[in-house]
């Protein structure tokens, strides 16, 4: 799958080949784990109805970028990806949980008013909305269930590890923290400091976290930590910026999901602020930023890194 | 504070007074961890609204029933309290955060849609549906954020075994499952049998988690443990059953929210089902369960954890 660590520079990296055995692994991991049965030591199963609609919720094809940025990131800082794989597998997993979770409740009536989402009917149009908001708060209580297993397959102190970079990254000084500015902003103008704060937050913060939580399945250097933090910081950004851009440029049927909401919302985006040129060239020095942090991380399986980075700047959807 | 082991059957436990002690506590550790800068780590700080409305969900006189049961669990299972402090203080506020967070989802309009909780306006009346879904959320991210902290002062594998049991009983196998059940449920006939097991999930759940937690930060054997699984299960659903109860006879003054919400909303109680009488009996049988579940732990410090119960089933509001 992946080339030798020496002639890594020497031909492209096959993204797709790679990801295609990374998603097919998460996707069926997803699938046994949001199950009615997926806790066997508990007393009670999770009722059906719940589970239908946190199941709907979940596996739905989405990109499941985060996911693939846990395993890529783990892959970084091992020589030996077996080393860690069920820890790794059990973060994508359980960082794509807490955006499903964070999808759901953005939909709702009361924040974005969304009924379509990948193509699909919103949870809370296909469900209710009261199954809507339990389903994803479900799904956030799942996915730290996923993180700490009572079968002795992640050492504990891993799990410790993994609960503690979720929580951050979910919550009020992670995801939750940047849908609350954001919230907070509509119809505000914000300067460039409060957008990027925002979106820090709100986007930034579980992408990085997925790095972060991917890279603490191996034990990587102190060197290589701060360098994929930021890589993480500057792939986290772009991610937001190209949204922006695209929420202008494409359509609802090429994003899957309801376009120019943000303007119809009177939302402060990148574009709005700095207008679609300078959007587009910031998105690209963002991802010379990444590709320069994962340089300076002196690690040698970078690859992957690399061209997820490259696809979420250079996506067209 | 507490009698002397030997000494512990000859005088009346003074709860109110072992009470006092752990509720300033559990205050001063909620007051000091539900801030915008409760994580120095983070490179970001949570937002001033979002944190306004969290500190407003949690900091509001409630009984602090679930504190009051993790550490009186861990008393009970360590000669030392000093020993597992720090960790069971930790658990004591986290499980505290689940519940607010939950009260703050159930008020709100798609749900329960309750305006009076604990006597004042509930939170998406006093901040708006949008901030009050955010606030519940980042409440339960930060329950797990208490649970692994980053300064050394819990042992990582504690850290582990907390975020399990607390992500267990909130999730779709605990309260967000019970919650779901209960939502299928209105304008149904429910049998004793469903009624039970939807409150074993609902309410059930995170009172027995409370004291597993509080237990699982001292060492017990196993056959205390079960002893305690029982009195929790026990204890829970005695909680349920005085709740439904309440309902009917309290008014809304005495119990600080809406009283006779459970009939009017046509929700199958323990009272609907069984009749005032019976539901009565039923709750003084769970209640001298739980006490017998206690005297079989072996565990020589239970006097809180007996007083705590009998305050459950003969409490007037």
């Amino acid at each position: 799958m992946m080339a030798a660590d020496g002639a890594s520079d020497m031909k492209p990296f096959a993204l797709e080949a790679w990801s295609r055995l990374r998603l097919d692994q998460v996707e069926r991991a997803l699938e046994r784990w949001v199950t009615a049965d997926a806790n066997p030591g508990c007393a009670h199963a999770a009722p059906a109805a719940l589970v239908e609609a946190m199941r709907y919720a979940v596996l739905d094809g989405g990109k499941r970028l985060r996911p693939l940025l846990v395993l890529a990131a783990h892959e970084a800082v091992v020589s030996d990806s077996s080393r860690g794989a069920e820890a790794a597998l059990r973060a994508a997993c359980a960082v794509e949980l807490i955006h499903a979770y964070s999808l759901v409740h953005d939909d709702m009536p009361c924040m974005d008013n969304d009924v379509l989402r990948r193509g699909k009917p919103t949870v809370h149009v296909r469900f209710g909305e009261a199954s809507a908001l339990l389903a994803g708060d479900a799904l956030q209580a799942l996915a730290f269930e996923l993180l700490t297993p009572e079968d002795g397959s992640v050492e504990p102190a891993q799990q410790a590890r993994l609960c503690g970079l979720l929580a951050r990254a979910a919550g009020s000084v992670g995801m939750a923290g940047g849908q609350a500015i954001d919230l907070a902003s509509v119809g505000h103008t914000l300067s460039e400091d409060a957008l990027r704060e925002m979106h820090q937050l709100k986007t930034g913060a579980l992408l990085q976290g997925s790095v972060l939580m991917g890279a603490s399945c191996g034990q990587p250097g102190a060197q290589a930590l701060a360098a994929l933090q930021d890589y993480g910081a500057a792939m986290g950004l772009a991610f937001q910026v190209v949204d922006d851009i695209l929420d202008v440029i494409a359509d609802s049927s090429t994003l899957g999901k309801t376009a120019g909401k943000d303007a119809d919302n009177d939302k402060p985006t990148y574009v709005s602020l700095m207008g679609l040129a300078r959007s587009q060239a910031y998105a690209q020095d963002l991802l010379a930023q990444a590709q320069q942090a994962l340089h300076r991380s002196g690690l040698p399986n970078t690859q992957a890194l690399a061209a997820l980075a490259d696809m979420v700047v250079n996506r067209a959807h």
